[in-house]
């Protein structure tokens, strides 16, 4: 059996490399005498992966010193509680922006906990738009402000962090964090779960300014639910995900040997202009997303005739080109294309996709 | 670099087919092209993973129908604050029987949430002993009693689930669940992060009646924190942790193939029983646990000259033995023994022990 081109949302691909380095790693590790996943946490050797893994994320996306970087469980989704839960005292109001389904799951847990107010929804443009800034109802002195940089289901990316109030900005990056540089300093906080440009599932990685570890909230929680005590502990209050947090520290040395983010940014531009340059080009293919907020890292798309989806999706499967069916919410397609799938995959994808509109169309 | 005999509390030593199944399965699993770590959770693949595992899970512990297994995050530290959250309202009470470490720690966290009642204490006898059940000061009408059944760090086990009070019973089982068979129906809930004998750290099971999901207090908590939408969510309310899932239906799968829980008893309590009976019969080394009440699986031991400590550790590495360092809030040696530590380990941590004594007595 080969390889496959995958271009699932997340879980999703791997650096090829990544997944040898597994292998090689299994049954013994480094001279241990076992595999990562039976060494102590509180082991030097693992206390050196972690450490190493966190110099690196620091390395890459250039964290300030004065924010902490927690390696979590729970996903995504407990942070969309726990940010509200740690961030906010129980009379304050918490801003979100919503640009898509992410986006709304966030509100959701949120309003659970807090007086939460949506500045703004892209609603109104079925989340193919983000809604202009000047017309967002920021709330004066809100604990922060969500948003969702990349919108995973949808394909609608902000490109550059909004500068529109002065409550901390907090992002859930899930998608599309390390696919660039990012200033880090004009965030309160950013989280991740790690199944897409991280590692595997199981991983959530949380950048947090430190002077957020001081708000009031936080003291009121259980410790394993507060980011303060996680911070403290090292990340370390209980058993952390090792196997995915070693994983992590693969992807993040793969990263690095590619040149780091700016040579990451480099490659995913590309990748994503070509795919939408074939799209636009084409009376066959779609993407209904505002030119200037379309995703490098979710390429939804849909086929001029609907009824060709299904033998779309079986012949791309066929040549090796799997996952593509779009989120069940939108239809159509979607090619995920994150830093792991290569330049090779994108342009088997467009090669088919050329394919496949000259025998169809 | 051959393997050791690894002695580690947790994240403990797997079988070693399963680290072998695990490589093999590496870079590409089962004819999909791609690795575990990358399918979608909802690939018809990975789902079934997950059910092959629950199912087996099932069998292997005999999990009554009306009783829901969840494969969770959050490690049993989680769990922790979790079960009053979900298990009791704000007026109810909570019981907790204190055996050592893990119960002080459970305890803690339960006491920020609901009023919690300790119905016994082992304090006084240094968590060697069990107070006598008969003095066990339950709260009628409790919204559950919790205990440890092994506590890992003192080595302290009940054999059999407590009779004492109406409440439903709450075990945190992380060091000795799959040990031996148990009667689950005796239990409301059963909990265990992974690490010990189920897989690898970052993924928690809980096993729940189905009438415990009912609960009031789940419908005010945020969804990722609710076992009851958890439940619903059949534990995919959000990404899972899907190696750690996969790699967890191995080890299942293993034990089925080592003649299931009947045999695995038989085999950890021989394993305890010789280590047990070398230390009894040696001055040079001692556990100080009541007999009644030693686990099966985790042995403290100290040695009658403790300035001896750190030779025997470095002897015992030396030979291939390794993470036989007591907890530092006891000291002295440990020495775990979970499903995947074989007949062969402890036969040579016991020649092992025999020597040293012969050299240094």
């Amino acid at each position: 059996m080969a390889r496959v081109f995958n271009f699932s949302a997340g879980p999703a691909a791997l650096p090829l490399p990544v997944l040898d380095q597994i292998k090689a790693d299994l049954p013994e590790w480094l001279g241990t005498g076992m595999s990562v996943m039976e060494l102590s946490h509180r082991s030097k050797e693992f206390i050196g992966v972690a450490e190493q893994a966190e110099a690196d994320l620091r390395e890459l996306m250039a964290i300030p010193d004065d924010y902490a970087v927690l390696f979590l469980q729970g996903g995504a989704t407990q942070q969309f509680a726990l940010l509200p839960a740690n961030l906010a005292g129980p009379d304050q109001t918490v801003d979100y922006l919503v640009t898509g389904a992410w986006g709304k799951k966030a509100v959701k847990e949120a309003k659970a906990l807090r007086a939460t107010n949506v500045v703004a929804d892209g609603g109104d443009s079925s989340y193919t738009d983000v809604p202009d800034p000047a017309s967002w109802q920021c709330t004066p002195g809100a604990a922060y402000l969500h948003y969702t940089p990349n919108e995973t289901i949808g394909g609608v990316e902000i490109h550059e962090p909004p500068a529109v109030s002065d409550a901390p900005l907090v992002a859930d990056m899930s998608s599309t964090i390390l696919s660039r540089p990012v200033d880090v300093s004009r965030f309160g906080v950013i989280y991740a779960g790690a199944q897409k440009n991280i590692g595997p599932a199981g991983l959530t990685i949380v950048i947090i300014r430190r002077d957020l570890l001081e708000r009031e909230a936080q003291a009121d929680l259980p410790r394993i639910l507060s980011y303060a005590a996680h911070a403290e502990g090292g990340s370390m209050l209980n058993t952390p995900p090792t196997f995915a947090w070693y994983v992590a520290g693969l992807v993040f040395s793969w990263l690095k040997e590619q040149g780091g983010l700016v040579q990451m940014a480099r490659t995913n531009q590309g990748k994503a202009e070509r795919l939408y340059s074939a799209i636009d080009n084409s009376d066959f293919y779609a993407n209904p997303v505002a030119v200037g907020y379309r995703s490098w890292m979710n390429v939804p798309f849909t086929l001029a005739r609907p009824e060709l989806d299904a033998d779309f999706l079986a012949e791309a499967k066929a040549v090796g080109l799997t996952n593509l069916k779009g989120h069940r919410s939108v239809g159509g397609m979607r090619a995920s294309i994150y830093n792991a799938v290569s330049d090779e995959a994108v342009d088997a994808l467009l090669a088919f996709m050329k394919d496949f509109e000259a025998q169809r169309a």
